[in-house]
Protein backbone atom coordinates (compact mmCIF):
# COMPACT_ATOMS: atom_id res chain seq x y z
CA UNK A 1 0.00 0.00 0.00
CA UNK A 2 1.47 3.54 -0.89
CA UNK A 3 0.75 6.36 1.24
CA UNK A 4 -1.48 9.53 0.04
CA UNK A 5 1.80 11.43 0.41
CA UNK A 6 3.53 8.73 -1.62
CA UNK A 7 0.72 8.91 -4.37
CA UNK A 8 0.79 12.62 -4.57
CA UNK A 9 4.09 12.84 -5.14
CA UNK A 10 4.57 10.31 -8.06
CA UNK A 11 1.55 12.25 -9.74
CA UNK A 12 3.53 15.47 -9.17
CA UNK A 13 6.47 13.85 -11.30
CA UNK A 14 3.96 13.95 -14.23
CA UNK A 15 5.18 17.98 -14.51
CA UNK A 16 8.44 19.20 -15.28
CA UNK A 17 8.92 21.14 -12.91
CA UNK A 18 8.74 19.19 -9.99
CA UNK A 19 10.85 16.59 -12.06
CA UNK A 20 13.43 19.54 -11.95
CA UNK A 21 12.69 20.33 -8.19
CA UNK A 22 13.92 16.51 -6.90
CA UNK A 23 15.50 15.00 -9.52
CA UNK A 24 13.73 11.93 -9.91
CA UNK A 25 11.08 10.80 -12.69
CA UNK A 26 9.46 7.96 -13.23
CA UNK A 27 9.72 4.77 -16.12
CA UNK A 28 6.63 2.69 -17.18
CA UNK A 29 6.61 -0.36 -18.41
CA UNK A 30 7.35 -3.70 -18.01
CA UNK A 31 10.36 -4.06 -19.87
CA UNK A 32 11.93 -0.85 -19.31
CA UNK A 33 11.67 -1.15 -15.76
CA UNK A 34 13.42 -4.58 -15.96
CA UNK A 35 15.90 -2.74 -18.09
CA UNK A 36 16.88 -0.13 -15.89
CA UNK A 37 17.44 -2.24 -13.04
CA UNK A 38 19.87 -4.95 -15.20
CA UNK A 39 21.66 -1.82 -16.68
CA UNK A 40 21.95 -0.98 -13.04
CA UNK A 41 20.29 2.63 -13.09
CA UNK A 42 19.32 4.38 -10.06
CA UNK A 43 16.18 2.94 -9.09
CA UNK A 44 15.38 4.50 -5.53
CA UNK A 45 11.87 2.30 -5.92
CA UNK A 46 9.67 0.06 -7.96
CA UNK A 47 5.73 -0.33 -7.92
CA UNK A 48 4.52 -3.95 -9.20
CA UNK A 49 2.09 -6.21 -9.12
CA UNK A 50 2.31 -9.09 -6.87
CA UNK A 51 3.22 -11.25 -10.39
CA UNK A 52 5.37 -8.97 -12.10
CA UNK A 53 7.61 -8.88 -8.29
CA UNK A 54 7.45 -12.54 -7.91
CA UNK A 55 8.69 -12.93 -11.86
CA UNK A 56 11.25 -10.53 -11.35
CA UNK A 57 12.17 -11.02 -7.81
CA UNK A 58 16.10 -11.89 -8.97
CA UNK A 59 16.36 -8.47 -10.45
CA UNK A 60 15.09 -6.35 -6.81
CA UNK A 61 17.66 -8.30 -4.98
CA UNK A 62 19.89 -5.79 -4.86
CA UNK A 63 17.13 -2.80 -3.61
CA UNK A 64 16.45 -2.24 -0.08
CA UNK A 65 13.27 -3.62 1.15
CA UNK A 66 11.48 -0.72 1.81
CA UNK A 67 12.03 0.14 -2.01
CA UNK A 68 9.75 -2.72 -3.18
CA UNK A 69 6.07 -2.07 -3.09
CA UNK A 70 3.27 -4.21 -4.20
CA UNK A 71 0.66 -2.16 -5.41
CA UNK A 72 -2.41 -3.42 -7.65
CA UNK A 73 -3.70 -1.97 -10.81
CA UNK A 74 -6.41 0.14 -9.93
CA UNK A 75 -3.47 1.78 -7.99
CA UNK A 76 -1.02 1.48 -10.73
CA UNK A 77 -3.53 3.27 -12.91
CA UNK A 78 -3.61 5.83 -10.64
CA UNK A 79 -0.20 6.87 -10.50
CA UNK A 80 0.42 6.05 -14.04
CA UNK A 81 0.78 9.45 -16.68
CA UNK A 82 0.06 7.00 -19.74
CA UNK A 83 -3.57 6.57 -20.91
CA UNK A 84 -2.50 2.44 -21.15
CA UNK A 85 -0.66 2.15 -17.50
CA UNK A 86 1.25 -0.83 -17.16
CA UNK A 87 1.97 -3.71 -14.29
CA UNK A 88 5.49 -2.09 -13.18
CA UNK A 89 6.24 1.81 -12.65
CA UNK A 90 9.97 2.78 -11.05
CA UNK A 91 11.24 6.06 -9.27
CA UNK A 92 15.02 6.61 -10.65
CA UNK A 93 17.41 9.53 -10.04
CA UNK A 94 17.91 11.84 -12.66
CA UNK A 95 22.00 11.29 -13.76
CA UNK A 96 24.03 14.82 -12.82
CA UNK A 97 24.24 17.13 -15.11
CA UNK A 98 26.85 15.82 -17.67
CA UNK A 99 29.80 18.26 -18.46
CA UNK A 100 31.98 19.30 -21.70
CA UNK A 101 31.65 19.04 -25.64
CA UNK A 102 31.50 15.55 -27.38
CA UNK A 103 34.81 13.92 -27.48
CA UNK A 104 36.64 13.52 -30.60
CA UNK A 105 36.65 10.41 -32.49
CA UNK A 106 32.87 10.04 -31.47
CA UNK A 107 29.43 10.49 -33.57
CA UNK A 108 26.71 12.32 -31.16
CA UNK A 109 23.40 13.35 -32.18
CA UNK A 110 22.35 17.05 -31.99
CA UNK A 111 18.74 17.73 -31.31
CA UNK A 112 17.08 20.71 -32.01
CA UNK A 113 13.30 22.02 -30.90
CA UNK A 114 11.97 18.69 -31.04
CA UNK A 115 8.36 18.55 -29.51
CA UNK A 116 6.66 15.71 -29.62
CA UNK A 117 8.00 13.56 -26.33
CA UNK A 118 7.44 9.89 -28.24
CA UNK A 119 9.62 11.16 -31.10
CA UNK A 120 12.41 12.23 -28.79
CA UNK A 121 12.00 8.96 -27.34
CA UNK A 122 12.20 6.81 -30.16
CA UNK A 123 15.35 9.06 -31.14
CA UNK A 124 17.40 7.79 -28.25
CA UNK A 125 16.39 4.28 -28.90
CA UNK A 126 17.81 4.74 -32.71
CA UNK A 127 20.80 6.69 -30.81
CA UNK A 128 20.97 3.84 -28.76
CA UNK A 129 20.57 1.07 -31.88
CA UNK A 130 23.98 2.62 -33.87
CA UNK A 131 25.67 3.05 -30.86
CA UNK A 132 25.32 6.62 -30.60
CA UNK A 133 26.58 7.31 -26.84
CA UNK A 134 25.38 10.83 -26.61
CA UNK A 135 22.52 13.19 -27.36
CA UNK A 136 22.83 16.74 -27.55
CA UNK A 137 19.38 18.59 -26.99
CA UNK A 138 18.86 22.12 -27.28
CA UNK A 139 16.72 23.83 -24.08
CA UNK A 140 13.72 24.46 -26.29
CA UNK A 141 13.33 20.70 -26.51
CA UNK A 142 10.75 18.76 -25.04
CA UNK A 143 11.94 16.59 -21.58
CA UNK A 144 13.65 13.70 -22.14
CA UNK A 145 12.35 12.73 -18.50
CA UNK A 146 8.97 13.19 -19.62
CA UNK A 147 6.87 9.99 -18.67
CA UNK A 148 6.00 9.37 -22.82
CA UNK A 149 9.85 9.92 -23.82
CA UNK A 150 11.25 7.49 -20.78
CA UNK A 151 8.35 4.82 -22.34
CA UNK A 152 9.60 5.63 -25.86
CA UNK A 153 13.14 4.65 -25.60
CA UNK A 154 12.29 1.35 -24.42
CA UNK A 155 15.08 1.22 -22.19
CA UNK A 156 17.54 2.95 -24.28
CA UNK A 157 18.04 5.93 -21.55
CA UNK A 158 19.55 3.63 -20.04
CA UNK A 159 22.80 3.46 -21.89
CA UNK A 160 22.45 6.62 -23.63
CA UNK A 161 23.48 10.38 -21.92
CA UNK A 162 21.93 13.35 -22.53
CA UNK A 163 23.30 16.68 -22.22
CA UNK A 164 21.35 20.16 -23.03
CA UNK A 165 23.48 22.91 -24.23
CA UNK A 166 22.63 25.78 -27.32
CA UNK A 167 23.13 24.10 -30.46
CA UNK A 168 25.12 27.57 -31.49
CA UNK A 169 27.36 27.30 -28.60
CA UNK A 170 28.13 23.32 -29.92
CA UNK A 171 29.00 23.76 -33.30
CA UNK A 172 31.02 27.03 -32.38
CA UNK A 173 33.15 25.14 -29.90
CA UNK A 174 33.14 21.79 -30.82
CA UNK A 175 35.90 20.98 -33.72
CA UNK A 176 33.98 17.68 -34.75
CA UNK A 177 32.25 18.08 -38.48
CA UNK A 178 29.02 18.62 -38.10
CA UNK A 179 26.29 17.35 -40.39
CA UNK A 180 22.47 19.15 -40.36
CA UNK A 181 19.69 17.73 -41.93
CA UNK A 182 17.75 19.59 -44.49
CA UNK A 183 15.83 19.82 -47.72
CA UNK A 184 18.75 21.07 -49.77
CA UNK A 185 22.01 19.60 -49.11
CA UNK A 186 24.34 16.73 -50.10
CA UNK A 187 23.01 13.20 -50.82
CA UNK A 188 23.68 11.31 -47.90
CA UNK A 189 24.52 8.09 -50.32
CA UNK A 190 27.45 10.28 -51.69
CA UNK A 191 29.20 9.74 -48.06
CA UNK A 192 31.18 6.88 -46.72
CA UNK A 193 30.88 5.54 -43.30
CA UNK A 194 31.44 8.35 -40.40
CA UNK A 195 33.73 7.86 -37.79
CA UNK A 196 32.91 11.09 -35.90
CA UNK A 197 30.74 13.80 -36.23
CA UNK A 198 27.65 15.87 -35.13
CA UNK A 199 24.61 14.18 -36.28
CA UNK A 200 21.60 17.59 -36.79
CA UNK A 201 17.89 16.72 -36.52
CA UNK A 202 15.45 19.82 -36.13
CA UNK A 203 11.84 20.62 -35.10
CA UNK A 204 9.31 18.04 -36.63
CA UNK A 205 7.83 21.01 -38.42
CA UNK A 206 9.92 23.53 -39.43
CA UNK A 207 13.67 21.49 -39.44
CA UNK A 208 16.67 22.84 -38.51
CA UNK A 209 17.11 26.76 -38.09
CA UNK A 210 18.90 28.78 -40.60
CA UNK A 211 20.94 29.77 -37.71
CA UNK A 212 22.08 26.24 -37.16
CA UNK A 213 22.01 24.93 -40.71
CA UNK A 214 24.79 28.39 -40.96
CA UNK A 215 27.20 26.89 -38.46
CA UNK A 216 27.29 23.57 -39.85
CA UNK A 217 30.04 22.07 -41.60
CA UNK A 218 27.72 19.90 -44.05
CA UNK A 219 24.11 19.88 -45.19
CA UNK A 220 22.96 16.51 -45.89
CA UNK A 221 19.98 15.50 -47.32
CA UNK A 222 17.39 12.31 -48.04
CA UNK A 223 16.98 11.84 -51.95
CA UNK A 224 13.17 12.26 -52.76
CA UNK A 225 11.67 9.40 -54.84
CA UNK A 226 8.21 10.30 -54.68
CA UNK A 227 5.66 13.10 -53.72
CA UNK A 228 5.81 13.83 -49.68
CA UNK A 229 7.10 17.14 -48.82
CA UNK A 230 8.64 15.86 -44.98
CA UNK A 231 9.38 13.18 -43.23
CA UNK A 232 8.84 12.49 -39.76
CA UNK A 233 12.09 13.64 -37.25
CA UNK A 234 12.96 9.88 -36.39
CA UNK A 235 12.47 8.68 -39.33
CA UNK A 236 14.50 10.99 -41.00
CA UNK A 237 17.63 10.47 -37.90
CA UNK A 238 16.95 6.73 -38.48
CA UNK A 239 17.73 6.49 -42.73
CA UNK A 240 20.67 9.05 -41.81
CA UNK A 241 21.90 7.02 -39.17
CA UNK A 242 21.40 3.95 -41.57
CA UNK A 243 23.79 5.70 -44.45
CA UNK A 244 26.11 7.57 -42.46
CA UNK A 245 27.18 5.21 -39.57
CA UNK A 246 26.67 1.83 -40.95
CA UNK B 1 -24.23 25.12 -39.12
CA UNK B 2 -23.92 21.84 -39.18
CA UNK B 3 -27.37 19.54 -38.59
CA UNK B 4 -27.41 17.50 -35.76
CA UNK B 5 -27.73 14.44 -37.82
CA UNK B 6 -24.39 15.35 -39.60
CA UNK B 7 -22.71 16.04 -36.72
CA UNK B 8 -23.75 12.36 -35.80
CA UNK B 9 -22.74 10.83 -39.17
CA UNK B 10 -19.68 12.53 -38.81
CA UNK B 11 -18.63 11.21 -35.21
CA UNK B 12 -19.41 7.70 -36.02
CA UNK B 13 -16.95 7.73 -38.62
CA UNK B 14 -14.65 7.60 -35.93
CA UNK B 15 -15.38 4.09 -35.65
CA UNK B 16 -14.06 0.87 -38.46
CA UNK B 17 -17.32 -0.61 -38.69
CA UNK B 18 -19.66 2.71 -39.47
CA UNK B 19 -16.28 3.58 -42.11
CA UNK B 20 -16.61 0.42 -43.94
CA UNK B 21 -20.75 0.61 -44.37
CA UNK B 22 -20.49 3.96 -45.52
CA UNK B 23 -17.43 3.71 -47.43
CA UNK B 24 -16.65 7.19 -46.42
CA UNK B 25 -13.89 8.76 -43.76
CA UNK B 26 -12.67 11.68 -42.63
CA UNK B 27 -9.38 13.51 -42.74
CA UNK B 28 -8.36 16.08 -40.58
CA UNK B 29 -5.98 19.18 -40.43
CA UNK B 30 -4.86 22.21 -42.34
CA UNK B 31 -2.18 20.54 -44.58
CA UNK B 32 -3.48 17.11 -45.19
CA UNK B 33 -7.05 18.50 -46.21
CA UNK B 34 -5.27 20.63 -48.49
CA UNK B 35 -3.34 18.40 -49.53
CA UNK B 36 -6.58 16.13 -50.45
CA UNK B 37 -8.07 18.63 -52.12
CA UNK B 38 -5.21 19.57 -54.74
CA UNK B 39 -4.51 15.91 -55.38
CA UNK B 40 -7.81 15.57 -56.54
CA UNK B 41 -9.42 13.25 -54.05
CA UNK B 42 -12.75 12.65 -53.88
CA UNK B 43 -13.45 15.10 -51.31
CA UNK B 44 -17.22 15.16 -50.84
CA UNK B 45 -17.35 17.74 -47.93
CA UNK B 46 -15.00 20.25 -46.30
CA UNK B 47 -15.80 21.65 -42.42
CA UNK B 48 -13.63 24.66 -41.67
CA UNK B 49 -13.86 27.77 -39.96
CA UNK B 50 -14.31 30.86 -41.99
CA UNK B 51 -11.00 31.88 -41.74
CA UNK B 52 -9.48 28.62 -43.41
CA UNK B 53 -12.07 28.39 -46.27
CA UNK B 54 -11.16 32.62 -47.24
CA UNK B 55 -7.27 31.30 -47.32
CA UNK B 56 -8.14 28.56 -49.64
CA UNK B 57 -10.92 29.30 -51.76
CA UNK B 58 -9.49 28.37 -54.73
CA UNK B 59 -9.08 24.93 -53.82
CA UNK B 60 -12.72 24.35 -52.97
CA UNK B 61 -13.99 25.83 -56.17
CA UNK B 62 -14.42 23.08 -58.03
CA UNK B 63 -17.09 21.39 -54.96
CA UNK B 64 -20.05 21.54 -55.09
CA UNK B 65 -21.55 25.02 -53.07
CA UNK B 66 -23.12 22.77 -50.22
CA UNK B 67 -20.02 20.49 -49.43
CA UNK B 68 -18.42 23.66 -48.07
CA UNK B 69 -19.47 24.43 -44.67
CA UNK B 70 -18.16 26.89 -42.39
CA UNK B 71 -18.19 26.05 -38.72
CA UNK B 72 -16.50 27.24 -35.56
CA UNK B 73 -13.70 25.62 -33.13
CA UNK B 74 -16.15 24.44 -30.74
CA UNK B 75 -17.95 22.55 -33.62
CA UNK B 76 -14.86 21.25 -35.63
CA UNK B 77 -13.84 19.87 -31.89
CA UNK B 78 -17.14 18.18 -31.18
CA UNK B 79 -16.32 16.31 -34.65
CA UNK B 80 -13.16 15.95 -33.95
CA UNK B 81 -11.55 12.06 -33.38
CA UNK B 82 -7.99 13.61 -32.58
CA UNK B 83 -6.70 15.18 -29.03
CA UNK B 84 -6.13 18.20 -30.88
CA UNK B 85 -8.58 19.85 -32.94
CA UNK B 86 -7.75 20.99 -36.51
CA UNK B 87 -9.42 24.08 -37.99
CA UNK B 88 -10.09 22.10 -40.68
CA UNK B 89 -11.96 18.26 -41.62
CA UNK B 90 -12.95 16.78 -45.01
CA UNK B 91 -15.20 13.74 -45.74
CA UNK B 92 -13.96 11.67 -48.19
CA UNK B 93 -15.06 8.55 -50.21
CA UNK B 94 -13.00 5.65 -49.80
CA UNK B 95 -11.32 4.24 -52.98
CA UNK B 96 -12.69 1.57 -54.42
CA UNK B 97 -11.00 -2.62 -53.56
CA UNK B 98 -7.91 -2.47 -55.56
CA UNK B 99 -7.48 -5.72 -57.29
CA UNK B 100 -4.35 -7.81 -58.05
CA UNK B 101 -0.85 -8.45 -57.23
CA UNK B 102 1.87 -6.00 -57.84
CA UNK B 103 3.24 -5.13 -60.89
CA UNK B 104 6.90 -6.66 -61.99
CA UNK B 105 9.29 -4.10 -62.23
CA UNK B 106 7.74 -2.45 -59.05
CA UNK B 107 8.56 -2.20 -55.28
CA UNK B 108 5.92 -2.18 -52.84
CA UNK B 109 5.87 -2.28 -48.76
CA UNK B 110 3.94 -5.51 -46.88
CA UNK B 111 2.60 -4.77 -43.63
CA UNK B 112 1.78 -6.90 -41.20
CA UNK B 113 -0.24 -6.95 -38.15
CA UNK B 114 0.81 -2.89 -37.59
CA UNK B 115 -1.22 -2.21 -34.93
CA UNK B 116 -0.45 1.66 -34.11
CA UNK B 117 -2.47 4.28 -36.17
CA UNK B 118 0.67 6.86 -35.85
CA UNK B 119 3.00 4.30 -37.19
CA UNK B 120 0.87 2.81 -39.91
CA UNK B 121 0.30 6.63 -40.79
CA UNK B 122 4.31 7.31 -40.75
CA UNK B 123 4.47 4.23 -43.04
CA UNK B 124 2.55 5.67 -45.45
CA UNK B 125 4.61 8.63 -45.59
CA UNK B 126 8.01 7.16 -46.04
CA UNK B 127 6.35 4.83 -48.87
CA UNK B 128 5.21 8.08 -50.22
CA UNK B 129 9.01 9.99 -49.86
CA UNK B 130 10.81 6.68 -51.65
CA UNK B 131 8.06 6.59 -54.49
CA UNK B 132 6.30 3.31 -53.46
CA UNK B 133 3.16 3.21 -55.23
CA UNK B 134 1.70 0.64 -53.46
CA UNK B 135 1.46 -0.34 -49.96
CA UNK B 136 -0.14 -4.25 -48.89
CA UNK B 137 -1.54 -4.74 -45.21
CA UNK B 138 -2.53 -7.75 -43.96
CA UNK B 139 -6.37 -8.52 -42.66
CA UNK B 140 -5.13 -7.78 -38.54
CA UNK B 141 -3.49 -4.34 -39.31
CA UNK B 142 -4.75 -1.07 -37.85
CA UNK B 143 -6.97 0.26 -40.22
CA UNK B 144 -5.85 2.80 -42.54
CA UNK B 145 -8.79 5.16 -42.64
CA UNK B 146 -8.14 5.56 -38.64
CA UNK B 147 -8.42 9.11 -37.91
CA UNK B 148 -5.46 9.26 -36.02
CA UNK B 149 -3.43 7.27 -39.30
CA UNK B 150 -5.14 9.92 -42.13
CA UNK B 151 -3.93 12.55 -40.25
CA UNK B 152 0.37 10.57 -39.86
CA UNK B 153 0.30 10.34 -43.44
CA UNK B 154 0.27 13.85 -43.39
CA UNK B 155 -1.52 13.82 -47.12
CA UNK B 156 0.60 11.02 -48.72
CA UNK B 157 -2.85 8.73 -48.68
CA UNK B 158 -3.38 10.74 -51.52
CA UNK B 159 -0.33 9.19 -53.46
CA UNK B 160 0.42 6.02 -51.67
CA UNK B 161 -2.71 3.05 -52.84
CA UNK B 162 -3.12 0.69 -49.97
CA UNK B 163 -4.14 -2.95 -50.68
CA UNK B 164 -5.41 -5.38 -47.99
CA UNK B 165 -4.08 -9.07 -48.74
CA UNK B 166 -3.31 -11.93 -47.08
CA UNK B 167 0.63 -11.86 -46.83
CA UNK B 168 1.22 -15.53 -47.25
CA UNK B 169 -0.88 -15.60 -50.22
CA UNK B 170 1.05 -11.80 -51.52
CA UNK B 171 4.50 -14.71 -51.08
CA UNK B 172 2.80 -17.68 -52.52
CA UNK B 173 1.31 -15.89 -55.60
CA UNK B 174 3.41 -12.98 -56.52
CA UNK B 175 6.69 -13.41 -58.80
CA UNK B 176 8.64 -10.62 -56.89
CA UNK B 177 11.85 -11.22 -55.10
CA UNK B 178 10.50 -10.40 -51.04
CA UNK B 179 12.89 -8.82 -48.00
CA UNK B 180 11.67 -9.75 -44.72
CA UNK B 181 12.95 -7.29 -41.79
CA UNK B 182 14.45 -9.49 -39.34
CA UNK B 183 17.03 -9.58 -36.35
CA UNK B 184 19.18 -12.55 -38.12
CA UNK B 185 19.49 -11.88 -41.68
CA UNK B 186 21.83 -10.60 -43.92
CA UNK B 187 23.29 -6.75 -43.80
CA UNK B 188 21.11 -4.28 -45.68
CA UNK B 189 24.11 -2.77 -46.39
CA UNK B 190 25.80 -5.84 -48.64
CA UNK B 191 22.99 -4.76 -51.28
CA UNK B 192 22.90 -3.21 -54.44
CA UNK B 193 19.65 -0.64 -55.11
CA UNK B 194 16.53 -2.22 -55.40
CA UNK B 195 14.45 -2.64 -58.92
CA UNK B 196 11.43 -4.28 -57.82
CA UNK B 197 10.44 -6.34 -54.63
CA UNK B 198 8.55 -6.50 -51.68
CA UNK B 199 9.85 -5.05 -48.48
CA UNK B 200 8.07 -7.03 -45.24
CA UNK B 201 8.13 -5.38 -42.00
CA UNK B 202 6.14 -6.80 -39.28
CA UNK B 203 4.43 -5.87 -36.04
CA UNK B 204 5.77 -3.36 -33.50
CA UNK B 205 6.58 -5.79 -30.60
CA UNK B 206 6.54 -9.43 -32.59
CA UNK B 207 7.99 -8.32 -35.59
CA UNK B 208 7.12 -10.33 -38.56
CA UNK B 209 5.40 -14.16 -37.95
CA UNK B 210 7.43 -17.09 -38.35
CA UNK B 211 5.34 -17.90 -41.69
CA UNK B 212 6.16 -14.92 -43.46
CA UNK B 213 9.54 -15.06 -42.89
CA UNK B 214 10.01 -18.53 -44.29
CA UNK B 215 8.04 -18.00 -47.46
CA UNK B 216 10.25 -14.62 -48.12
CA UNK B 217 12.56 -15.11 -50.99
CA UNK B 218 15.26 -13.17 -47.87
CA UNK B 219 15.81 -12.30 -44.73
CA UNK B 220 17.17 -9.05 -43.99
CA UNK B 221 18.63 -6.99 -41.14
CA UNK B 222 19.63 -3.53 -40.14
CA UNK B 223 23.10 -3.83 -38.19
CA UNK B 224 23.17 -3.05 -34.52
CA UNK B 225 26.48 -1.13 -33.31
CA UNK B 226 24.93 -0.58 -29.72
CA UNK B 227 21.83 -1.85 -27.05
CA UNK B 228 19.15 -1.34 -27.75
CA UNK B 229 16.85 -4.36 -28.69
CA UNK B 230 14.87 -2.95 -31.65
CA UNK B 231 13.81 -0.35 -33.58
CA UNK B 232 10.09 1.31 -34.18
CA UNK B 233 8.72 -0.54 -37.45
CA UNK B 234 8.53 2.87 -39.09
CA UNK B 235 12.32 3.97 -38.37
CA UNK B 236 12.89 -0.17 -39.16
CA UNK B 237 11.42 0.52 -42.35
CA UNK B 238 12.61 3.82 -43.50
CA UNK B 239 16.32 2.37 -42.62
CA UNK B 240 15.45 -0.43 -45.05
CA UNK B 241 14.20 2.27 -47.62
CA UNK B 242 16.79 4.28 -47.30
CA UNK B 243 19.99 1.37 -48.00
CA UNK B 244 17.57 -0.72 -50.38
CA UNK B 245 16.02 2.07 -52.39
CA UNK B 246 17.99 5.45 -53.05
Amino acid sequence: MLSKAQIKYIQSLQHKKNRQKSSQYIAEGDKIVQELLQAGMPVKAVYATSAWLLQHSQLLDRLPADAVKEVDQAALKQLSALTTPNNAMALLDMPPAQGGLPQEGTVVLALEAIQDPGNMGTLIRIADWFGIRQIIVSPDCVDVYNPKTIQATMGSIARVQVKEMDIRTLLEESKLPSYAATLHGVDITSFTTLREGIILIGNEGRGLSEETIAHATHRITIPRLGGAESLNAAVAAGIICGRLLI
